[in-house]
């Protein structure tokens, strides 16, 4: 790679997230709880309570990861200008007259430019909590993956559970299976940056940074435009189920055991003829997404 | 303010709450403990598991804000005489024959003297939070009102989880809404310590334990002889409600707008007038508590 | 006791847990993993969150002693060793073509020895939980029993709540009053062997860890030859409910008040006539169990 290119990935790696690109992620997680029903009249009757929920939309992924690591879950407070950002945020969008910022966030630029800025904060965290696991662990790579994997996809955990708690949300069996396709990308980010820490791959943080910012803006961007879901990583999950999963169903000689195996619901009998159900399901999972 | 005045909340806030008020303090609570539907027969079914609820719902304030600060949640079970002393209380008042404590309990006079001093320790527990969230955070005042809220109103939170997990409490999505009023004091009382704390407050510490204690009891009492909810709170609430979200109903020209918020529930239909239902909202509420 | 004795104990006690003793406990709880209805499906769905549930079911106990430590829940993933052996294992019994491993497991003998060995790393657990506790608390025993309880029996509570999150399992009021046969005996050694940390029993630690897993695995085989559950703890529970909550029934005065006492569900009136209904209740428990 030539100068240039590493001096433009460098000065883009050195890009300050913080007054533009965290609004733009406030904006976009606030607009996603506004959105849900019933929030907005719960900011009416209860402001503390839909600020206590806001607040988790804009910082579950650094209260996930410092549980996990056993930090303090409020030191997110401790970040005065970030609180107060992300709670004049909430206020605007929650009590502005004639929910003047609803509809101009209504228009698909806005979004599609709202949504790529959060995900650039997104490449920001995954390699914020790698380099932080690794301050604990030395070679706990396993740890660093999941904290990445935390703070950049570990929010909609948290709001998750918080809605189980709440009683909005009554958790399905198979609901919990259902992987969205961001933590996937987010998982692919945190396994590669954390590889990149530990010098097994060739290629240096900027320009992996880059990379992986300009591969999650696009795939955002064009399924924000195009509705469909593209599932860039089905071929990975293909390829990967059939090497680990696949080889089983070389040997029908025992099909029938297999199909004896126990299992309440549906889906086990796809077992027996595996891979391509998964990854037919898969896709099933994305449509019911998108709908 | 003259000295024998200071002397007195001088020393008034040097108290020791051991031996009387926390006595007080778990005799309240293990008698809330009891008055749930089947918690005697789960005493006499499973002891153990009925201890373990008493003791969450005697030290479930500093479980909470040791969870909330990355502290052993179990560090309670090394006090082994508050531990000792709340555990004879959850035994005399299970198991002693022909329910006398309950029984002596049932009498106004001793209710109000309980409460009371049940109310007493909840200055020194917010005052104890702030200053414990202070020795982590200098200048975190947020975090300082999140521990000395905890520790004051958090047993309830503690408890109500334990419920939730245990099945005997469904939750609905307005139930979270729900603030109760102690937990409203309490925060009130935890602004006011952290303020003065920071020193943003005129006012020495002792003089504002003795107000504030002061002021809870007389509340507590009132509300507990007169059965009415008495709502200290309701018109500073209103004032609020009107500074902050009230201001948007003087255009009336959006109110369809407004209107066409997306709301499952029907109190969105009355975020169009706001403010004044709000508060009706809340008389309504504790109407409903004290039912 | 003789040197000869002395000398077995002590090389007992000083057997490495890691390479065979570790094996058979992920076999187990894999295995018990797997014959949860639609656990296998959900392996070949979504092969990751399997994996996740398998590793909660292998490292439960030590990630709730973790979190009752305020220690990092993540630390199990640092040992890689043992989450390599462990996926191994999971691999292995959920994807073997033709479910040989399941079937090689369907056999007694085989059964009668995992399950063996997976209770002397029971009380290895104990033991580790119990110092690791003290080094905390000086003298906190009953964090010491807690947290030795933690890391014997808390893997059932881990994937219980996980269930719980899942939605997999409703809870009713009652399933969390039965402690499970398990439980109680990994309780009672939690205090024999914290007792013997602090010198409060007269004998070795060596000779007290081969009395304990003698006892464990013999009541463990015993219960897995003859299907009838024998409940070796309920002579001892009936003397202490006698002695701690039986001789209230010695005044027939009060019946009536206990009656009038507020409880939902049946069993409070058999409160009246406690001590023997509690040890038939305890073998109702057992004989719901064991169906």
């Amino acid at each position: 790679m030539g100068t240039p290119w590493d001096e433009l990935t460098l000065t883009f790696s050195r890009t300050s997230m913080f007054p533009f690109f965290d609004i733009a992620h406030y904006v976009v997680s606030v607009m996603a709880l506004k959105q849900q029903p019933g929030a907005a009249a719960v900011a009416w009757q209860n402001p503390l309570s839909s600020w206590f929920t806001a607040m988790l939309h804009c910082f579950g992924g650094g209260i996930l990861s410092c549980i996990l690591l056993a930090e303090p879950p409020l030191r997110f407070l401790t970040n005065h200008t970030h609180i107060l950002l992300a709670s004049s945020i909430w206020y605007i969008i929650f009590f502005c007259p004639c929910d003047l910022v609803s509809q101009g966030y209504s228009y698909l630029p806005v979004q599609l430019l709202a949504a790529g800025m959060k995900e650039v904060t997104r490449t920001w965290k995954i390699v914020g909590g790698v380099t932080h696991a690794n301050s604990y662990y030395k070679n706990g790579w396993l740890v660093m993956i999941a904290i990445g994997w935390a703070r950049g996809a570990g929010g909609s955990i948290i709001t998750t559970f918080e809605q189980l708690v709440k009683g909005d949300w009554k958790p399905k069996g198979d609901e919990w299976l259902k992987m969205s396709h961001t933590a996937k990308i987010t998982l692919l980010g945190s396994v590669m940056f954390t590889f990149q820490h530990t010098d097994h791959l060739g290629i240096s943080k900027h320009n992996l940074m880059f990379l992986y910012t300009i591969f999650l803006v696009t795939i955002k961007v064009t399924m924000m435009i195009t509705k469909s879901p593209l599932v860039p990583l089905a071929p990975l999950e293909d390829i990967l189920s059939r090497m680990l999963f696949g080889w089983q169903q070389q040997i029908p000689s025992c099909e029938k055991k297999t199909e004896t195996r126990p299992a309440s619901n549906g889906p086990c009998s796809s077992a027996s003829e595996a891979p391509v159900d998964a990854a037919d399901d898969a896709k099933k999972k994305y449509a019911k997404k998108t709908e």
